[in-house]
């Protein structure tokens, strides 16, 4: 009776029988006339089904699949088969992420799945719209490929926003109907990502209803991305023009308005998204019936991954909301397999679905004692029990950064507009803390040889964003207050959602120059520059986006990153990933594009001056 | 403004656009850009999502689907928008029916149809596996296709288990798994009907595993029916074969053992099925979380339909055995059309979903006040209006019952076994009252001049299955305990569940051919002769399963028939439908098929004289 160690080193291949190609060995399982591949004894079986939580349970699989469930698979051991002791601990569905952008653990999809995996995560729904603004469908198919080969589930969504805001950005590629309907027939895809323009859909733009009807003709889930307050005919128009879920609420009566219009609504807990803790009031305090809440990350940086945890960090995080800890996790497993039709596949410990689980010894802190997907241990206690080789990316996907020319602290100074007196009203992008909306602020700028003067005293500095994708050598300026930098400094990166140009934010336009062109010369990455010096660098060669290292020297390096972001005044939560947001134009108020300052409450370019609109 | 009566006397066609056809229409009625077709203004909308009531809710409907729920569509009102008031009433979505056989009702499909919209029924999922017995693929697909002209959705599972039970009978027909595969390819098929063969599950039958296979492989939902209280092995390997429901359950553990193991339980309250009292407990008491139970009705005949209703009457009897009126109804709307995959499709009340609905002031009595469906009245107060045509079915689904011969009363002579004495131990199939199951009684019967008599005291008397598939002119003999005839009479029928042959039980050999010979005349149906006398005569011209009349004309001559047995002594609740399924060999304990008598516990024929199996 071999012990479950036996996964040490060992690499995990990705191939799971189809349940009906299985079927027959797994009847014979289950009967007791053959012997299953591994036996879980004795545990709490945490019935996502019932609602229930039945001790003295015994778990057989086979084929990669749940063969049988209940009270003695004695009858299911033999020889050869792995038994593992549960001693009275809990059995727990592996934890599934609805929705989630890999390119944000700045790691390719392998990487992340090595880092979630010990946090109890078997089940990915990925949204690869950031390489797909890079390197269109290219580059989706890549990811797409790289999810197959996962010893866990990582499911992808097509992107339905390539670019998101067209006219109001210029991404690197762009991605129409005929690339969504070609990509519904890919192996792996299981539906439309988030639908973000959703002025455009609320207003019949062709392409977004074109996108949607691609899915739906494939029998796909569309997902949602409503990133406004507005629940009035808008929001209703977009329910009515077919996205199915949503994961841009922030509000209880957001959460609320979803799930009575039949979507699902995903409540979001990532690095820098708290939206959990206000809209599970509308289970804990309105006693909304919970099946259509699904809980999601949206994005992690590796940080996060690293030393916070995944999805079992969004479990934990719902269950001291005061829910349930089995309706927590019916959000995290079962909600969301129903979601995208796979409740047969995957999301439950039953019979027939995929031999993903977790053995925990509490349900409140969830610790995450053992991993098994496909009825493979990956983890234990914390740490991969098993090989997973790191994947490579072709050339196509390097050297992306093209930015014409090396940059100069000119290209980042700023004109006061003509006839400026010693002062000038700027648009400034304000940043939230723990939010994703921007506020659009107006500030009183002082004005000096002609050149309009930051205010770090006010925690105003300035913004750059550089056109990267056709090395046109565009730099447009504008400011930004909430980082809290009060020191000589720039932090560049490439990762700037959803287009991904480079971000440029700095208190000097020195370090701003520099910064950048150390970006175009590694092929992109996030770097900070203090006073000449630089001090963090994370190489993302993939795109600009992703590193192709292994996640702990990502987050390591993300780390360092962080400090060096502290060390010149920045006291954000998530500076990194509120720096990368700054260009998406989908969500309000104010943001910054290779088209300008764009205004994201009526979607068109607004001047950095608030004069010149007189 | 026009009035909602418009449809009175309207034909309704059977077309729905698919959302993505007309998600641009919604999109601009939801937001005010359009005139919807029809409002209905200030309802208590019905959530299945959310679980609640909400009251001022107006509703927008265009293209056949909803375009628009919320506070307010006075938007959406143009010139010819037809306004229905619902005046503070429950807006419930239209019931839907998760398992039946159209067949039951002794009608076609058109009919029953007829019969269920004023009661709120606007899915049903049927089964045709009556018809396919005696027809085959091409029976099937007649009732598929009569299936999509209907004004309410009916869906079609592909019988599983034609013959039911191979070896133990022969049915008019043999569905293999290639039939079953291209089947699977038809538009109006939502999955396998209920896989009846469990033993030939669990023992990895590859024509049951190969049906399974074929339905998993073309994504569809795969209908069980273990019809077993052995909640051990045979059970287990049940569920890893792959049904994905099961309606056969009768207790309370059933219904929980289903549910646990990520089947969905179908608790059924047809004309003779009383299932959902007991089993309902599982949530009323036990506390199981609902959203894998669904309510259905499986059998129901045409006296039931018109007097008592359908699944309106299921979900008032789950309601009165103390489940939540808003729970009952997401068993019979919402978690049915996630069964099937069609949440976004139908069940609820929300954008895009098929604009079905039922307007009633009173959630726990359920009055059927109006009924809508894809967005047009069907019914008004228990009454249709609209018309609906006769559907009409060819001449190759006539004239099904070939005897071979005409029936002498000696045909129904029983002798007694060679060296019997004065009396004989034989087996009685004993019917239950109320329940499916029939017991395997063992009674002593006098012998009269070498033939075996019955004992109307007792309430023994004989039945006889005669064969009419292939005019063998073969007669099946036995006795029968619980229908309490104590005249001289006769009951045939060619309704003989699952193969169809003809089932007659009478008090007299004499009135038994009378019978039998009738039907052959009439192309089959059901009639009961008293001492020579036709007392009532259903005929069932299609198949010898349905009848070509009206569902009212129908009702009545089944009232007449139910009449005619109470007169003849029979006292049981539901007479008729007890009699056509004395010969389904797939439910325990004893039966009768044209190859005998059949002990179905142990699957295999029995002699009908105790002494002989010595």
């Amino acid at each position: 009776m071999p012990l479950h160690k036996q996964n040490n080193g060992k690499h995990i291949v990705n191939t799971i029988a189809d349940w009906s190609d299985c079927a027959a060995t797994l009847v014979d399982v289950a009967t007791g006339r053959k012997p299953a591949d591994t036996v879980v004894r004795n545990g709490r079986w945490v019935n996502v089904h019932s609602g229930e939580i039945i001790p003295n349970t015994d778990i057989a699989i086979s084929c990669g699949r749940f063969a049988y469930v209940g009270p003695d698979a004695s009858h299911a051991i033999g020889e050869d088969t792995v038994v593992i002791e549960a001693n009275d601990r809990y059995l727990v569905p592996g934890l599934c992420d609805a929705h989630m952008h890999v390119e944000s653990g700045m790691v390719t999809v392998t990487e992340f799945a090595r880092a979630v995996i010990p946090h109890g995560t078997t089940s990915m729904f990925i949204d690869p719209h950031e390489i797909g603004n890079v390197l269109g469908l290219e580059g989706v198919r890549l990811m797409h490929d790289e999810a197959m080969t996962q010893p866990v589930n990582v499911f992808v969504q097509m992107p339905s926003c390539v670019p998101s805001a067209p006219g109001l950005e210029h991404a690197g590629a762009e991605l129409g109907i005929d690339e969504v309907a070609a990509a519904m027939q890919w192996p792996n895809i299981v539906g439309l990502g988030e639908v973000m323009n959703f002025p455009g859909v609320s207003n019949n733009d062709p392409k977004m209803l074109g996108v949607i009807a691609a899915t739906m003709k494939a029998g796909k889930t569309i997902g949602g991305h409503y990133a406004s307050s507005d629940l009035g005919l808008p929001f209703h128009g977009y329910v009515a023009g077919g996205p199915a879920d949503d994961h841009e609420g922030t509000q209880l009566e957001d959460a609320i308005a979803r799930v009575r219009q039949g979507m699902r609504s995903m409540l979001r807990l990532g690095s820098a998204w708290y939206d959990v803790a206000p809209q599970i009031k509308a289970v804990t305090e309105h006693g909304l019936d919970p099946r259509y809440f699904i809980l999601c990350t949206d994005d992690c940086h590796s940080g996060t991954l690293i030393n916070d945890g995944h999805m079992n960090r969004v479990v934990r995080h719902a269950i001291a909301q005061g829910l349930k800890p089995i309706t927590a996790i019916q959000m995290a497993t079962l909600n969301t397999a129903e979601h995208f039709g796979m409740e047969r596949e995957l999301g439950s410990i039953t019979p027939g679905r995929r031999a993903d689980l977790i053995i925990s010894s509490d349900l409140v802190q969830l610790p995450i004692e053992l991993v098994v997907a496909r009825g493979e241990v990956l983890a234990e206690n914390g740490e991969l029990t098993c090989d997973i080789p790191a994947a490579s990316y072709p050339d196509s996907a390097k050297n992306t950064v093209k930015l014409g020319k090396t940059l100069e602290a000119d290209d980042f100074m700023i004109s006061a507009p003509e006839g400026a007196g010693k002062t000038v009203e700027a648009r400034v992008i304000g940043v939230i803390e723990n939010q994703a909306p921007t506020r659009a602020l107006q500030k009183t700028l002082a004005v000096s040889e002609g050149q309009v003067q930051m205010d770090l005293t006010n925690d105003v500095c300035q913004i750059a964003l550089v056109e990267r994708h056709r090395a046109t050598g565009e730099v447009v300026n504008g400011f930004v207050s909430g980082f809290g930098y009060n020191t000589p400094c720039a932090m560049a990166s490439t990762v700037a959602h959803d287009s991904h140009h480079m971000i440029v934010v700095g208190t000097n336009q020195a370090d701003m120059a520099l910064a950048a062109n150390r970006l175009g010369e590694v092929g992109g990455g996030v770097t900070l520059f203090a006073d000449g010096k630089e001090l963090a660098m994370v190489e993302l060669s993939i795109a600009g986006l992703m590193s192709e290292e292994r996640a702990e020297i990502v987050a390591a390096k993300a780390q360092q990153l962080v400090q060096a972001m502290l060390a010149c005044g920045c006291s954000l939560n998530n500076a990194y990933m509120q720096h990368s947001l700054l260009a998406l134009v989908v969500i309000p108020e104010l943001r910054i594009s290779d088209v300008g300052l764009i205004d994201v409450t009526t979607f068109s370019p607004v001047s950095l001056f608030v004069e010149d609109t007189h």
